[in-house]
């Protein structure tokens, strides 16, 4: 079997696009193909795929159809299921408007996580509705030691689990090769992806992230909107608050809304198309 | 246009290669087009692009067809013409022979640094002769500096320059951003990749390596040999001496023979297929 591909990333965030409208390839794009695809040195290369399909053809997800109608399938490089990706939504995005598959300055895009609204920039940057972030349920403080070093952490989850570290120098971790040790393990059942966050300067941030299963990564949306979450509250930001976040692939805003839902801006670039054998 | 690719690697130097059997994109793989394949977010991803043509489509090396009938037109991500890859040499001759465009065991392969011959090995493996060795004209110490400390180094040309040195463990460099210093400058007038070596056992090392213009790599031909030929001349090996070298992206074997040729053993991938438009 040949598919189409188009490869796009935001802040290096990358994927393979794999169109398929009529969800023909919904059971053929399974675990093995997935790392064929994503596999840097003998495939293609990315952090994802994202089957791009109409969510009527989503049994489970069928009902999302009225309100979005298009679905982000995405997988992780590795096979797994995820619900959802901050720069994938974006990327997709791009993909359904440059198609001319959807039309306006808005767009609802059904994921496992639910439907997120994405809005079209002035400068060409896609914003994405990112949800809330919700503090550990305890007060019990946590911490993250790598490079024979420990710092405090902040728990937060986006719904995803994060735990946020400031750091005065993002060389301080040293050469991340060993996922970063969490203490307690209690607090972080599933494991979380850990945020080095340093300061730019007023409501700009930079960031170095460990991604779980996954190792330092050159972006991270829902890490990116836990860094600034944190920031905000130590510097008692405002209502509506934009913060400006550097991350090893480019750079992100996160505004958090008057009613905490998160939006994150950042850029979408399509690359290279073409058709793949399996 | 639309042109077919392979993705193929050895120990993780990996590369698009393009079959162009007849030359007919000689002129079209610019640096432009180069760039975009190897882009790693936006396009393919490599380290660099082999067209795979027939040497009497070569009019600058036609010469060369009655020794070798296919030609390595290889060039970096960056576009330039590179003469010689010695993992890349691997990867194409496994081409061949999968496509059934060559037989016998042995293949008398053409590049821009002259005819290679690529033997395959009962293991699977395949081994390309890299040349000689030639170490620095003068005996004027040299040293390579990288993350606050210094070490002597031995400089050496296979034919392209390098500056190996000895650590007890590979962490020593820390994470290299910045290209290592090398001094005096005047012994590299043209900069030179460095190899960090670690000894791993009797006659087997481990390296990281510092490809200038790229950056740390997973693997590089020339800096196993080069590393390997200094370890010998350390360790007063004998004639025929080989050296297992571990690289992050995998092992490799170099033998060198009586008559001096350095002998690089090592595996030969080969992953996807498919068109890409351009």
């Amino acid at each position: 079997m040949s598919i189409s591909f188009i490869k796009g990333h935001g802040t290096e965030n990358d994927f393979v696009l794999v169109p398929d409208a009529d969800g023909a390839l919904a059971g053929r794009l399974d675990e093995q193909v997935v790392r064929r695809l994503t596999d840097r040195h003998a495939g293609i290369g990315a952090d994802g795929v994202i089957r791009v399909t109409r969510t009527e053809t989503m049994a489970e997800f069928g009902g999302l159809a009225d309100d979005a109608e298009w679905f982000m399938d995405y997988r992780n490089a590795d096979g797994s299921v995820a619900e959802m990706c901050g720069n994938g939504v974006r990327v997709m995005a791009r993909y359904l408007w440059e198609e001319r598959l959807v039309e306006g300055p808005v767009l609802a895009l059904a994921t496992r996580g639910g439907v997120r609204t994405v809005h079209g920039e002035p400068d060409g940057t896609l914003t994405v509705e990112m949800g809330h972030a919700k503090p550990a349920a305890t007060r019990q403080l946590s911490f993250v030691a790598a490079g024979g070093r420990t710092w405090e952490a902040t728990p937060v989850w986006v719904p995803n689990p994060h735990a946020v570290v400031f750091v005065d120098d993002l060389a301080e971790p040293g050469r991340l090769v060993e996922p970063p040790e969490l203490r307690p393990p209690s607090l972080f059942p599933e494991s979380a992806n850990v945020e080095f966050v340093a300061d730019r300067g007023r409501k700009h941030i930079a960031l170095r992230v460990w991604e779980r299963g996954v190792g330092e990564t050159r972006s991270c949306g829902t890490g990116v909107c836990a860094a600034a979450w944190v920031a905000m509250r130590r510097d008692g930001a405002g209502v509506g608050a934009r913060y400006v976040v550097d991350v090893p692939g480019g750079q992100l805003a996160v505004t958090e809304r008057p009613d905490g839902e998160l939006l994150l801006t950042g850029p979408a670039v399509l690359g290279l198309r073409g058709r793949v054998n399996l």
